[in-house]
């Protein structure tokens, strides 16, 4: 296995989100970080990079800088800033030529993320959105299982993503709550944005459903707050299919408990992130049957990406670690000239696309007194 | 205790309906069935109860009869006839100055509701509607617990009732869903007027919280079925609280499974009827307690119903057995001049009139395309 | 069906034993109570008749009496006195012809408890020891997965039954827990008489295994307690299974947590009498199971016993039901002539003997350093 | 920070073992892997060590030459031989004075265990015994939790380890079970070696209890096993309390389920490997709460080891990363003179030790036909 090259924007030691990505990406050793811009002062970016081993050279006061710097000896790029600067990030290694790896949610409006799918395809360059729970392998299992035809045609999802950091009135949940709850900051959108989306994602990824309508309800509980703090988004999708999204920060006791529940007319299957090492099933007779990640009954797609016996507990970094194995194997063939589309099994630039165009179009249900619009 | 005498129309031995209630009413050896109207036919009627040893002399072929012959001899009838007769059978009994307690949903109309609700009203009469689920010890914990302002302010409420039995094309779930699935039987509703009353009603009890205005998503998932078999409402409360309940006969491996989320500005509670002698706690800093039925911590006025130590699973009967038991108390308080109306703790018709109207709202917003109906 | 009758010695009303029996019986409404022994003076036993509405002439100031007046009245007697007398009571209604349906453990040494074996064998009387637990549905259906084969050959069984009320020093648990950990009136073991014994017997029942040989370890954990309130018990079966039972009293947090599990060569089953209304089996190639009462997969056996649909929970009450319901339909048998001895599907006092010379063997054990003791 | 460089016998690419080393080190990026010996032959060494992107020149084709060549070079190695070899392994890394991470069981006889304390000591070097499950966040709470007196005086614990991997006949679980399963590799000892140490290091580490004598049943249940493959152990702690531990190959259905449970005269404790995201705590008064890694009510010498927020699941990687992030920053101190003996926060060289003299013990007592073997 080649080693490959790569930087990152924002994320510096010590920041969640940063040191997360750069775990993720050593679990399996694959790429190493080489470049970097931590911090608008290129003073601050080379004291960050030096505390990650980083060549001060290669420590840039600006994501400009770095882009026209470093193309051509970059493999990729971790886009891990605020929202609001994805776009322009992420438009600027493109245009270098950069392959780009973008925390969701991938941009603040349609029409950025239209010319990001855009000048990606332009530019033949590989795009992962980093909707973590995706590389869940029991996630992979749903996906797989529901594409070999064992639910029957899907009837309805039930969906949700509760959490309880912002349940609190005049505390909001640190820095990072505070440019949440920011409709500078945060594009107009708070919860639907944060929490939404990686519902949205995750449905569509499992279920292969294509949303053709949304209403929603999106609502302000602690008193105080100038942003949605708790949605509830009716979904009809092509085809028939029903479903309901429900997301929350006010839910006192729920940590991140993101759940999908799918009915189809052979039976159904049942996935929480909370519980991520396991999946239940139930046939159409009522049989429920349990399975692990790890032992037998887990479709091939995804048992591949286990590193672990059965019983030897994976998490969050494995699964976040199992889009860059992806995304890094799709690479690494663009190299060798041996890649497919195939070959992707994580969520690109046009998934993140799809994000965005979900938010738009329940931020306009909801300003409207929750009517219904189409995607 | 002086034991009481009741009358029962529908619910013959050996339906599941008529078989319950008289274990429930027998639990605490409270109430003697005494008299019967089993079926159409006179005949039919004293062969049935026969069988449930009553008397032949008071076995009837038809409601009205049976009312005006037991008017002062019974304490109480029980109706438990299919839900289109409820209006007609608890109107006469009402009429002849019969405490009732009926099987939920009360009747199909709102002005029937509000005619039986001012009939027991005029006749000073005792009327419970029996919702069993808001008879577990727990169930009432969380009612009291919440009165007790122990989670503030109420937020969101997220409840769901999803049912598998009618999932099946072509398979009507037996009689039941024959009927349960026939417009004309079933008053026009089929999931939204067997799971969505549960759900309002228990809703209402748990938290005291008014519903303002509805707006429904019913839909008919399963090929063929003209009544709904899975539905969404989402709530907004007096007071600015809001909430969304899920019903659906569709969720292949779901048996009977209504629960209910609460949370609050200063915490949250869960209650799941599978587990029906647990509750779950979430302070406000978070710390989530588990409290069982038996044990210290559940509120004192729902404790008192316990019958069995702790860990001694109590269940389906007992939590019917004990609106009957208030019933029963209040009906011996009547007689004993010693009754006041907060000794009630059971479902009345007036909350009956509740789901009706919750019902009716519902249908409006769906076939309006799912609008806001205030209640 | 034709109503039995019988009467009850000890349980008065509002004992938690006496009304637990009561209750039971009064779910199928097939035994009516007609007499009685709830204490040692007249007075206060028709006292206590009249509350459960009994004929005084029918309420008797001792055992003896009652069984002498009631032979050939009764179809049936029910034992909840305290353990040390259920060896005389049972004798004198045996004696009498009368039926026996005992609370466990049986008697308090091996010799009575033989002698009660042979006089039901002389006496052709039905004897039921009320082991509550092997009531339920979901037991029963343990017993006929295990004996169609389903586990192949058993290789271990590993029993446990923890509660945590006598788990603090200088407070015994109530009037309950004062004789039970008072060695003249328990017979000289505690916890292991009290749960033990339901261990010994649940694993029995459910897999039809012999013990061998056992190996007792019982301790004394809370200061002051001068018998046994934890006990772990190692077992060899006949044909090379072996297993290990955990008793305690001293388990905070625990209520009443019998469990059940049994790994056999091509499978295992999981049982807990907490989440009385599932089971988990688990197939030769790991698939893991659940199965809910009510619904498919549970062995017809088994299922028949069910009161209840799918989801509308069963508990103790219920289980305890299920034995009188045996009970009942072979008493009626034995009056019509109809009766067959694979007619019983309730613990016997063979079953209940068997108990007694667990809990000797288990004591000899202990009280030689905890050596293996052949039963 | 300033990286370690470390060096590794056994556990070539690929390998369950070497890799999960390698990921759980890197997880923190403190430490690079320089040198190996991960075969016999140099070539195959070199071939492997270019696999991992080591210098030719360091790969080793025997342990003893990788010793002296890279003594004074490395921080320390990393000993993932099969358990015959650690002995002499670490051994010679001791005498060449580098510090020592070794898989568990430390070494096979009581002697050899005894002689690394000693010289361990005499060197004074770090030595890590990998017992992985005590790294995770929620095991050192329990220990935390237990030491600042919260259970008060300990009573009795429950632990057991079943796993279901070695339950067919005639299958050994591919080349780890087959190793495992013969005397002349494994040391004459399976399951308990394997499993029992794991359980028995976990207790001590939670409680902080000296075993003072064991009683084993060690059985072989799978036809044609010549070593143990369920064994159940009963325990005597010094001061009083008992103890059970039971591990087992043949629970077919259980992947890896390490749990411990332990009750103290003021409350108990359970932790559960499946779950290690959770732990639940019940206190005097029977509140039984449940604490989530990451989220208040954590003791903070474990919760400082958290990487991810609540709800964002770690596991195993993470625990076997918590071990080597103290090992790390020991070293660190040692090499800064800053080390104090109270910094170490793994399980070191002398519970290795304890962990032969257990299993030895244990071998003694079920030779002997299950009798008491003080230790």
């Amino acid at each position: 296995m080649k080693k490959l090259y790569y930087g990152m924007v924002g994320g510096g030691p010590g920041s969640f989100i940063g040191d997360a990505h750069r775990r993720s990406i050593s679990i399996d050793g694959q790429a190493e970080l080489v470049a970097g811009c931590f911090s608008r002062t290129p003073e601050k970016c080379r004291e960050k990079g030096a505390e990650l081993g980083l060549d001060p050279e290669r420590c840039y006061g600006s994501f400009e800088e770095m882009a026209k710097a470093e193309a051509g000896k970059l493999d990729f790029v971790v886009v891990v800033t605020p929202n609001v600067s994805h776009y322009p990030v992420c438009k600027a290694f493109l245009q270098a030529g950069v392959n780009v790896a973008c925390d969701k949610p991938l941009c603040l409006t349609v029409p950025e993320a239209e010319e990001l799918v855009a000048l990606a395809k332009e530019k033949d360059l590989l795009f992962l959105v980093t909707y973590t729970y995706t590389g869940h392998v029991t996630a992979k299992h749903v996906r797989d299982y529901i594409r070999a035809g064992k639910l029957g045609k899907i009837r309805t999802v039930m969906a949700e993503y509760p959490q309880g950091w912002l349940a609190y009135e005049g505390e909001w949940g640190g820095k990072q709550g505070e440019w949440r709850c920011d409709p500078a900051q945060s594009g107009g959108v708070n919860c639907l944005g944060d929490l939404g989306t990686h519902v949205e994602n995750m449905v569509s990824m499992m279920t292969g459903l294509k949303i053709k309508r949304v209403l929603a309800k999106m609502d302000k509980l602690v008193p105080g707050r100038v942003l949605d703090d708790n949605d509830v988004i009716l979904v009809e999708y092509e085809g028939g299919a029903v479903g309901s999204y429900w997301t929350s920060q006010v839910a006192i006791g729920r940590d991140n408990d993101l759940a999908v529940r799918i009915y189809g007319e052979n039976g159904s299957i049942e996935w929480k992130q909370t519980e991520c090492e396991k999946v239940l099933m139930v046939s159409r007779d009522g049989t429920l049957t349990e399975r692990h990640r790890g032992n037998g009954g887990i479709e091939p797609g995804a048992a591949k990406y286990g590193r672990l016996p059965s019983g030897h507990n994976e998490g969050w970094l494995e699964a976040m670690g199992n889009l860059y194995a992806s995304f890094a194997e799709c690479i690494r063939a663009k190299k060798d000239g041996t890649f497919k589309p195939e070959m992707i099994d994580f969520q690109t630039v046009e998934d993140g696309a799809e994000g965005v165009k979900f938010v738009h179009a329940c931020l306009k249900s909801n300003e409207n007194g929750s009517v219904w619009v189409e995607l």
